[in-house]
């Protein structure tokens, strides 16, 4: 597996979910540090846990730490743009911006999540569900620490757009079909279906909530 | 230490702690991946973050994931029965089921966690300590995702039965005891106790809230 | 690097992060094994992730359990003053001697937490990160599972007086000056400052909170 070709995927998402955290910092009116801690939970968050699940010592930005460079970077950019800026880029519809960054997020988390699980051999479930683990606890975590309700719990698709990612990228790689290119469908199929659950409201049948 | 006599503890304290993450799930009104990312974090939670603590690599069910499948079907079973069906299980009372289903699961882990510590030869508080973690994390992580408070923070008696299996278990097996008969004592010390605790209300002298 | 003369920093940084975990078990209404469980995770909580990130194995307090004995002691203590006393020592002003013994463990767990990174040789910025999240996820984890708005949300400075204090250790440090010197340095900074933030109100620019 050409494993330099995942790469971007992961930077790129990192770089999305930290823009995501940083919007999130700006919503709950936090301070240059407070922006900066946000965006690199978020932006490294997923991978994290990924890496202390399949037992990678030490985790990939403690050895590396141009990543969490990308999440500071990032962080800061958005607290220089100010209040009003930032406001008009969420563009008048509450957190827009927020949602389209945190869906590019999961699609490319979803794709660079599950291959780094296959490059070090576990079992095709296992690595489904890492590469879902990874694309949604950045955005959980996120959420957690600013206190609001996480988005993984609302009624659109957005766990099952992780999940189906994940599963085209390791069903296509069982084929035996080149990496880049199930890197590839695995992303587009992820985002396309979270895309189409933020545009129309998509969801699947659920429970009625009772709390 | 026969430590195939321990397995089934943790395969059926996984699926009933899945289960409460089931009903949690229904509870908040999620869709069927909601139901399977709720089910599966509160049902291999607690053992994950045991063998992160004590180095496990990689963690049990990266690498056998066979418990990941028993959480996926204990989630869409629940979610096949319907709204109407897991409102009657948990039978009026609010919750009652899934309080059932964390007290066994918490006895069950209390049990399988300290077990798993005993064997890769920690200080007996140690196993203690990542005994009463694996048994309360699952749940904790549930309520956290869930945004409700976490049953651990309730009056009634919870993290104290965890302890106080977890204690039983080292104590019997310091005394050379049969590693299977340790484990039953636990198990029955920390149900019995929880389960007193929901049926009579029974707690200890605790502190007034302020907050 | 003398690693024993960083020893006292971290065992007293634990104490003292208990301390603020029991405290916060005493507001909550917690029983004595609630107050055991919060005093253990604010007071390893910081160090115990700066170790699963860093990939020490098993995580320092499972190898040798003594400062979950100092968490344990500190627990039990505040618990047996009883609600009068505690609330006599908050002092009327809510929650004052929380966040002090907040802000000692964040000046303390910086420079440990930077201490320890440096000491398995990772680059500086990643050596920066570990000590900030080493000294601010004690408080985190407490205030998550206590269900309160993190002290980290507060507009008062709060990561920056953690950073700031790792950044001088480094710095200092990457000088070629004495441990000791560096460390004493580093937690200098970083108490000052958020002592300053708590006497004075001081903080950075921010943004309006909108949520």
């Amino acid at each position: 597996m050409d494993f330099l070709q995942t790469i971007p995927f992961e930077t790129v998402g990192v770089a999305v979910f930290a823009l995501s955290g940083a919007l999130m910092a700006a919503r709950k009116g936090m301070d240059p540090f407070g922006f900066a801690l946000l965006a690199t939970l978020t932006g490294v968050g997923g991978g994290t846990v990924r890496d202390l699940l399949i037992g990678a010592d030490p985790v990939f930005w403690v050895g590396d730490p141009s990543d969490v460079l990308v999440c500071l970077v990032v962080a800061e950019l958005v607290f220089a743009l100010g209040p009003k800026r930032v406001a008009r880029i969420e563009g008048g519809r509450r957190g827009r911006a927020l949602i389209w960054a945190d869906a590019l997020g999961l699609a490319l988390f979803a794709v660079s999540g599950t291959a780094k699980a296959l490059a070090v051999g576990v079992p095709a479930l296992s690595a489904i569900a890492l590469g879902t683990i990874t694309a949604t606890f950045g955005g959980i975590i996120r959420d957690i620490f600013a206190g609001t309700t996480p988005l993984v719990l609302r009624q659109e698709i957005y766990v099952t757009a992780a999940a189906l990612g994940a599963a085209v990228m390791v069903g296509l790689q069982s084929l035996g079909l080149e990496p880049f290119l199930c890197s590839a469908a695995g992303f587009v199929a992820a985002f396309a279906l979270r895309a189409l659950a933020i545009l129309r409201g998509w969801s699947l049948p659920a429970f009625p909530a009772r709390d």
